[in-house]
């Protein structure tokens, strides 16, 4: 215990000292930003985690104190008591609170020395992140990450706030749990006490959400932490946070309300303007119509136009292929507006990125004054001419880029090609958010390496009331009760209403080819559970480190998470995943077979 | 998809129709809680999260509604539509808000229908708890586990509150972790990505709360689930809830007045009043010398006296042996007024409880008008007899009750023998919460299996600045900055002041005999960031789960969880920890040599 902490209680935080201070004593605890040292004189800006103070040695305040302060150096930690005088004329800084005054010291404590850190703690270095996530504890004083760490911290305090006012209840849902089925591999957690079993860490509280609305707690919510053993992409982490939402009782509509208050209550905290509500919706058909993807960034438009009818008489044999196979190909196209300038270089760099999502090319027409500039156009006749100025509203100056082939692969080339113009080609306002409701989501997609369906959403989603039927007919048309809140092109929620009715469920379970006995072994007791009264219900999840990432305006996941894992699900400052004692094991009654 | 959903929006909750509502069509949602049949009427009592209301089926309304009234059966889950009517005269009840008023049906759905449940969804049932904990979600419509889950939200969001309103920032630290020190085992968690090696689940975020003051964040809190593979007592669970705190910058003193906040708010927004604070403060020493117990029920007196320097030159042979035994060996008593009518085979009975403790018997002494009865006062001096008057402040009426031996089986067995008096003689005014910070435990305490000290808090503990020297000399005598929050003789929190400084931290290991190289391998990055200037910081952290059930009156932990596992670690509703594939050892690179 220091004695300088006993005598002196903290009287301001460091962003807190002002010009209406002047004359008093202060007691401030920090770190040392800079010091400069004039001999004479020793200026230190003293920093803690809401600002900076600059406080001042004299060497006629007192000798010994400031011969002390030659002594300090960066990131030594702190305490000094001082009298806030204004600063010298012509010294004063007026972008900061604290800029028009400096701390005379008094007396001070070293409450530690420091090593000098391995990057410096401001905000723009350049560092390797391993670096940076090695001495996370030093990467956090930088303001670029702390400040995510408030606005994490701010914005779960709004949700939770925004909810309790609105009746629902928090509940925590168990971290030892039972393999779910949502696709992705479980975290496994060896017992001990049944030597030989194991419990699975949560991928999502699915399950027990669901068992909450059967024992009537009509309104759930919870902030949890989540699991999934991926190979890891840039935005995903093994543990990663949701906002649970689950409600009884409510149609897709109450649900979209009372979500679209609170993201409005989040965005208005942080940002201080809440976005247009409602949000608008699109379905999942017109989304990958107009834009090719199911997570469509709204914020400009370069939409995808069909033209495949144009085409089924065409000369231009690729095309005219593709417009009459019959097995849903189809040709779309963009236009490009002004993008007649974009010279030959340019335009093979898109093509290599249509490339990516399998197109074999990407063929495309410059609309010059004098004349449609392309390899294709000489086989098309004048009146499919016609029809693409009609359609895609073709005026000089633009460029039209075209995708032609499978649905799959046209949507996903042409889609990804519109994000890329729109973010390179200054088509988006970086100051706009852009919410859409994404619905009906087809029930099931075939896959094709399982030969069988899998559920786009979850097992538990419920068909739409008009697509029933289809479950006996024709499953692959069946649209679910599904959705996803997307956000300038990032999915951060998504939900659904769920079977409330155990023998629609059973259904469902057998068109995913889950036997009635895994059906038992896996979720029995959901299964039990739709016996006794279950309530209509429906939810929806929202990925609190991408939303928090959108917030801040940044593209690193790692950056909002106070300790994440590396690509390789490794913490690189307690360097876990780590070997344990021989023991342990032992008592788990496990060997390790395989080490790498 | 409902239709009744779709066409109709809840007007109320089940609890609020009211007296005010008649002439109204309102909009229920609910349960059929009991449903009376009487042929002509229909009564069922429809409940809800928040209450019940009455609803009636005329067959005047409508005889084809009312025809599917009959059908109704407990449990069933249904949307009504209805005009709130007074109910007749005489059939009020005044205690309900909804006891004036029953509401008509014009129009209901059956959401879904129900079994018979296993248990009657009613507060008092005589019902094994292993049956409710396999149907949890029916257990959760009981009123009685149900209330827990709202008092426990409710807590949460009065703890966080309180903290954002104090500068606190909210910060998630990783679950997938390194194993923590704190004594017990840690869940295991094997990486695929690195067979061979395994996370750990977090038995606290101690370490990674003190990086956080490292980083500056000068206030942390956190309510985060924890783990320990324990053998479980009644009160344990595998995962558990903490509320977790760390501050920098501040003093023991500046860390109970903060908790002390949120104690009062927590306990006025359940209870309605707030505790009188600052809760009072007692030494460890004290504790143990007045109650026997480290975390002493301070709800009524029954304290304990140290009665050994009356016994040095005793004719009793047994006290005077223990009074001069010189190895800390002490005779106890506790004057239990008005205790004279205990009849002998209650005294045996209170012989049984000490007996539990190590001790070998319970020497007492029942003081009527007459005599001193007891067994052994035959040996006592005039002397003694006087000196134990005074200093017992002994009357007629009374028993005095007498512990004699070793210091740790005498404190063990009447401190538990003073809380059995207490609970089982009517001295605890069950209305009563008290409150009192146990302080200045000592740091380490001897192992004699080990043969080595052990942390009595954890090894991050700081000691007492005045004892700092005898961590050279004695180390057993030193005491820590260490203490615990006790309310009705539970321990609800604890914390301690932490150790900033590297040598200081390197000396506690080497008491604790732990090597520089299992120091470096296990906390080296603690170790690295003490060398960039930490701040001096401490913390605390709560038992949530201990919190509510306290505060809930019950005495079951299970009660205060939604879905807790049994003593054995398991969850009779999922039916884990379970069975696993395989393939998915084999990837994990694993083989399960014993099963259980």
């Amino acid at each position: 215990m220091s004695s300088f902490l006993e005598k002196h209680q903290r009287t301001h935080y460091c962003h807190e000292v002002s010009i209406e201070d002047v004359g008093k004593e202060v007691v401030l605890f920090g770190w040392v930003n800079i010091r400069r040292d004039h001999g004479g004189l020793i200026f230190v800006d003293l920093r803690d985690r809401f600002g900076v103070t600059q406080v001042v040695f004299h060497p006629e305040t007192d000798a010994r104190v400031h011969e002390l302060g030659h002594h300090l150096r960066t990131e030594y930690c702190l305490g000094i008591k001082g009298k806030v005088n204004p600063r010298p004329e012509g010294m004063t800084n007026y972008n900061l609170k604290t800029g028009e005054i400096e701390v005379d010291i008094i007396d001070f404590e070293v409450f530690s020395r420091s090593k000098t850190p391995p990057f410096l703690i401001e905000d723009d270095i350049d560092v390797h992140e391993e670096i940076r996530l090695k001495y996370r504890y030093l990467d956090l004083r930088r303001n670029k990450i702390k400040k995510n760490m408030v606005i994490r911290s701010s914005v779960c305090h709004a949700v939770r706030t925004y909810f309790n006012e609105h009746k629902f209840i928090e509940v925590e849902t168990p971290s030892l749990t039972k393999s779910t089925p949502e696709g992705a591999r479980d975290y496994l957690v060896p017992s001990r006490v049944q030597k030989g079993s194991f419990y699975a860490l949560p991928q999502s509280p699915q399950i027990f959400k669901q068992l909450l609305m059967v024992s009537g707690l009509d309104r759930y919510y919870q902030i949890v932490k989540c699991f999934r053993d991926e190979d890891l992409r840039s935005d995903r982490q093994p543990e990663f946070t949701q906002i649970d939402v689950e409600m009884s009782f409510v149609t897709q509509d109450i649900i979209f309300k009372l979500m679209e208050g609170m993201v409005s209550k989040v965005w208005y905290e942080i940002k201080g303007i809440a976005p247009q509500t409602p949000f608008p919706r699109i379905t999942y058909e017109e989304a990958m119509e107009r834009y090719g993807l199911d997570a469509p960034d709204t914020r400009f438009g370069l939409e995808l136009t069909n033209v495949t009818s144009i085409f089924t008489e065409s000369k231009f044999k690729v095309f005219n292929t593709i417009a009459n196979a019959g097995d849903g190909s189809l040709i779309k196209a963009i236009n490009f507006k002004g993008g007649a300038d974009l010279p030959r270089s340019q335009i093979d760099a898109l093509e290599k990125i249509v490339k990516v999502y399998g197109a074999k090319g990407l063929a495309y027409i410059r609309v010059t004054e004098k004349e449609w500039a392309s390899p294709i156009v000489k086989f098309f006749s004048e009146k499919e001419k016609e029809q693409l100025v009609e359609k895609l509203n073709i005026e000089v100056g633009d460029v039209i880029l075209f995708g032609a082939g499978s649905k799959k692969v046209v949507n996903d080339s042409l889609g990804h090609l519109r994000e890329h113009l729109g973010e390179t080609r200054g088509l988006i306002d970086p100051e706009k958010d852009s919410f859409v409701w994404v619905v009906d989501f087809p029930m099931f997609e075939y896959d094709d390496d399982e030969k069988r369906y899998v559920a786009v959403h979850h097992p538990f989603t419920a068909p739409k009331t008009e697509d029933m039927p289809l479950l006996d007919t024709d499953p692959g048309k069946c649209r679910a009760n599904a959705y996803d809140l997307v956000l300038n092109g990032h999915e951060i929620g998504g939900g659904s209403i769920r079977i409330h009715q155990t023998e629609l469920q059973s259904k469902v379970f057998s068109l995913l080819g889950i036997t009635q006995e895994r059906a038992q072994q896996k979720f029995g007791f959901l299964l039990d559970a739709l016996q006794y009264g279950p309530p209509p219900h429906g939810g929806i999840a929202f990925g609190l480190d991408r939303m928090i990432m959108l917030l801040s305006g940044i593209n690193n996941i790692r950056d909002v998470i106070a300790f994440p894992k590396t690509q390789k699900a490794s913490c690189l400052m307690s360097e876990c995943p780590s070997n344990v004692d021989a023991q342990q094991l032992l008592e788990l009654g496990l060997k390790v077979i395989v080490e790498d």
